[in-house]
């Protein structure tokens, strides 16, 4: 029996979603890693950054050489932004096919990707090749994808929350809030004072008020899912905990006749990571801490015209490297849950 | 030299609020800490439940009874909700003063309160006296108050958060929206098992969307700013932290030209604990913890008409106990800020 | 081809521990989850209760009936100390075979046990046969057992840390040192005030430092894999963190001339779940979390003849749940590590 | 009426140890801060970097210069070590005492220093004339030093705990153990990953086993107290927390007779910020957080030879800048409790 077997290399696997990455290929039955890169630590074993690994892999970290990297199937890009639209093409030529957890691939516009991203775009013919890596939108596309653009944790959070009310057309698309909470991985492993344990432990604070890179990359999602411009307010806050995106979403209501919950439910009846709480229930993040599901509950307090949607994810499971493994198992046609059966660690 | 000292009583003194209360008035110059009682602890040592006021105190708990109480000027309900409303008007009648840091006296209206409290209000005729004791709105009638009715730690940061807005009629009264998030010491220090460690660290999650008890608290105080209805979604959630609250605000402007920093910076220019910060600048809970301040900051993400308001304060302090003893100030002619002049701790 | 299904019922599912027996067992590939009992839940869905569990697991609690019971191959006690003394006899006799995750069977001296637990033992007849599961001890004995003492968390990580200095007879056995310190997982799911949230964020304390109730447990194991007596100083400390044990070790050298590293790897090297890390590495919690492992570091700092061995476990894992599946997959002739594949999770 | 001030200068005013100074000294009745300088911030407002201080510190960082600090009374070093050497002996020259928070002047002995801390000690010539600033045994000198070596946070932890078993002679000087666990604020406000947020949260691990810088300091100061060699093995490790320090120690016992709690207690007795708890109750980090108490508890497990000690101190206060407010108020003979009579802070 003929059995796809993917060989994986990792560029970029020091930060959590390198990590997280490792952690889940690890026990993927149809993946075999490859190949795990960083400059900086070319030649250390890779269990040396990650004492969760010991005993589980023997790689050492390699230089992210071309030569290298073309011998796997797929390559996935864990690298801060801008150096994945500096590989991709050769690898694509190359026959390798690329999920890039950064942000390189996921605007269309290159103009908006310079201007919230600060530097001249190395690649932009590739920019519309690649797809977005949110199944639950591009699960077709994503099939035959040589490029695909991994979405960001808050965006994969906040689109599949707005998502059911913006297709079904019941909230007014000029007046939409989402106010964001993410634990602290999602920030990386970035040695900045800002991020030490004694400034974040007991302390919540919200950042970017004026606009975080994400904005644009929710925006061109729900317009796509709108069919229209849809103007969002998007408020990014750091909760003192390490995993987890709760977004809470706002919407005013066009309608008065809608049965929220079963909107919902029906939207995403068939997907295997969504998960829609019934009427009145809460959700919370460690209730996904450690799985690729999102889970959604709809409310709408003293049924007014308000709507407020509550949506969780493991920022780096759902949110990076677990909808990076989904993504992969679409593309080369495994089952699409394979190797993320994870229950979800509680407590 | 006549200097005032009053001699206080504290009612409930076994949780967070009260501890607090203990904490603060063992360092307030001009107040006596006269007795402090507990039905469940009646006998025991203070410095026993609060191993912090070791060294500090030497009261033992004494039972809630009228006539060790009467011997007071002052005395602090820090109990739970419906206690304070049996009490109350014996010692009015006693010539004691009274600061509720419960809710039993902060709704004008009794059937609102039933409503939301589910109980029978035992004094319903002190409803229309008791003034709500927010200085920044309040403070002339507080000075003459026989009974206060000490705001909750929501209503402290939402409203303060709003009231610039408000009065000054530039954003639409039918959208508002607080998206609310505290530290655990709001829940009390009651044996629940949903407030466990386990249950709470590393978790975030909203609670009581359909509708929390300090919504019409809320907007009591905010129709009362306002001059009109005004309709407010309010959504909390439960923080990973110990203290702290942050609202995040929002409300859809009516005027273009309003330059909103030097509105807020107008409005509480005199006040000694609220602190406005400059433009671009995000507040922290952390820069308020220990301390009677709320900061503010205030926002217009990408120039739109949606105005962000960042409100915070320690929940335990100017949501409780430190606004208790400000209040307690203003009523006996003390100096606004005595003993209330701790400077917030970080780390 | 014949393969073996065990059929399993958790008795007192409402726990950490039995959550996380839960937990592991939904993706054992060799067993069904028959039962899940719990008196004061009868009737409700397992996943209101394990918000973790939803679209998992389809069960209700049931009541702890033996006629249910009896249906299965093996019942996992996850009850409170006293619950499985009361019921494994009948459950014996009707060809069940027991792991008990509580104390019940842990100690073979009934008086010792008494004293301790401040009860009678309802079943001191099965003491003797009760074998105790620390596979890395007990292996052959387990693979036959009808019922099985499933090790306290301490225990596990003391024991096993210091077993290869025992056995080898290299430390005074009368001037032992455990310094353990535990994530707050271990002190269960109780709604007592001293386990809030509030009560342990930012706080560290030791506790029943004048003897807690696992002290005879470890001195039982440790004095039989010393074949003498032997004097052990066990303070435990409760940590801000969810999950994990740290034991800090400390003994007296007898010899000079030990390897102690090589005595380490020598005696775990063909034990799947304990790791020996290399001179001069330190272990962490975070490595073992979620996972299976014992990771083991021994240290003689300065050169003296004080030996410090560090060990750390998931105290639901290595330290109950995960033990307990281990011992099940020895006692039905499984793959001992089957079900317990999973990779730390970090961060 | 003639009253004290000290001016006082604050080098390296950017740490953790000296926003703790900073915050002390604010609200000290006979200090006043001269200027705080930063290399690396001079210019900068000192409360852009502690959002706490807003609104009760105007003043802006400044270069370390002599000139300016030469008219302080006294001037606080707050550096790293290696600092503080370079600068104090122009500063006693000009007739400016010094405390030193860094270890540059804790040990006599050169060349330890030297082996411990890899750097040429560029000043011993001062290092017999500092006085090591641990009140509790050297308050005479303190009065008269000009130059004060402050203690750093484990030495004051294990010391205090260590000192009344030593001076009494009641312990074996050649077994002592210290366990010691620190919040994450004791390693600073480097930007090292290692620190993280995201390393740290729910972790729990010990570290340089092998060797702490402490060790020296701390067996410097036990062998001054019992007058001959002592053999001390300390074993730090790091707790998911902000402040605070429990060291755990264990000695064993030569005498049978002694009364230990009264021991401690008459040793004690007249320091205002050492509380001996009464036999059989724990000490906690939280009762001390925020203030300058050290709390002790000493317990006989099992009626054995061993002693077991817990000390607990806030790493920032007692074990930095409120030792340091100490040592200056007994320098310029104020009260020594004063600036420094904040109640703990619980929660």
């Amino acid at each position: 029996m003929s059995e796809t077997l993917v060989r994986a290399g990792i560029v970029g696997g020091t930060g959590y979603s390198g990590g997280e990455l490792l952690r889940l290929l690890l026990t993927h039955p149809r993946c075999k890693i490859q190949a795990v890169s960083s400059r900086s630590r070319a030649g250390e074993p890779v269990s040396g950054l990650f004492g969760n690994l010991r005993d589980r892999i023997d790689l050492d970290f390699v230089s992210p050489r071309l030569s290298l990297l073309q011998d796997c199937d797929l390559v996935f890009f864990a690298t801060p932004n801008g150096t994945a639209m500096n590989m991709a093409e050769a690898l694509l030529a190359a026959g390798v096919r690329v999920i890039d957890l950064s942000a390189d691939f996921r605007l269309h516009d290159q103009q908006i990707w310079q201007q919230w991203y600060g530097m001249e775009h190395a690649c932009p013919a590739l920019l519309s090749e690649a797809v977005y890596g949110l199944p639950e939108i591009n699960r077709a596309q994503i099939c035959d994808a040589r490029l695909v653009a991994n979405p960001g944790c808050y965006p994969t959070a906040v689109q599949l929350g707005f998502l059911p009310l913006l297709e079904a057309e019941v909230v007014s698309p000029d007046a939409l809030i989402a106010d964001a909470k993410s634990g602290l991985s999602g920030a990386g492993r970035k040695a900045e004072t800002n991020l030490l344990y004694s400034e974040i432990d007991g302390n919540f604070a919200a950042y970017h008020v004026d606009g975080h890179r994400h904005l644009p990359e929710i925006t061109q999602g729900m317009q796509f899912a709108a069919g229209q411009p849809v103007a969002l307010t998007f408020v990014p806050h750091l909760v003192p905990m390490v995993r987890g995106i709760h977004a809470t979403l706002y919407g005013r209501l066009l309608k008065e006749d809608v049965d929220l919950y079963e909107l919902y439910r029906r939207r995403f009846i068939d997907e295997p990571f969504v998960d829609v709480l019934p009427p009145g229930h809460h959700v919370e993040t460690r209730t996904v801490r450690g799985s690729n599901y999102c889970r959604l509950a709809v409310f709408r307090p003293q049924g007014r015209d308000t709507v407020v949607v509550l949506s969780v994810i493991d920022n780096l499971i759902k949110g990076a490297a677990g909808q990076a493994v989904q993504n992969m198992n679409i593309m080369f046609g495994l089952e699409e849950t394979m190797g993320l059966g994870a229950v979800p660690m509680l407590p």
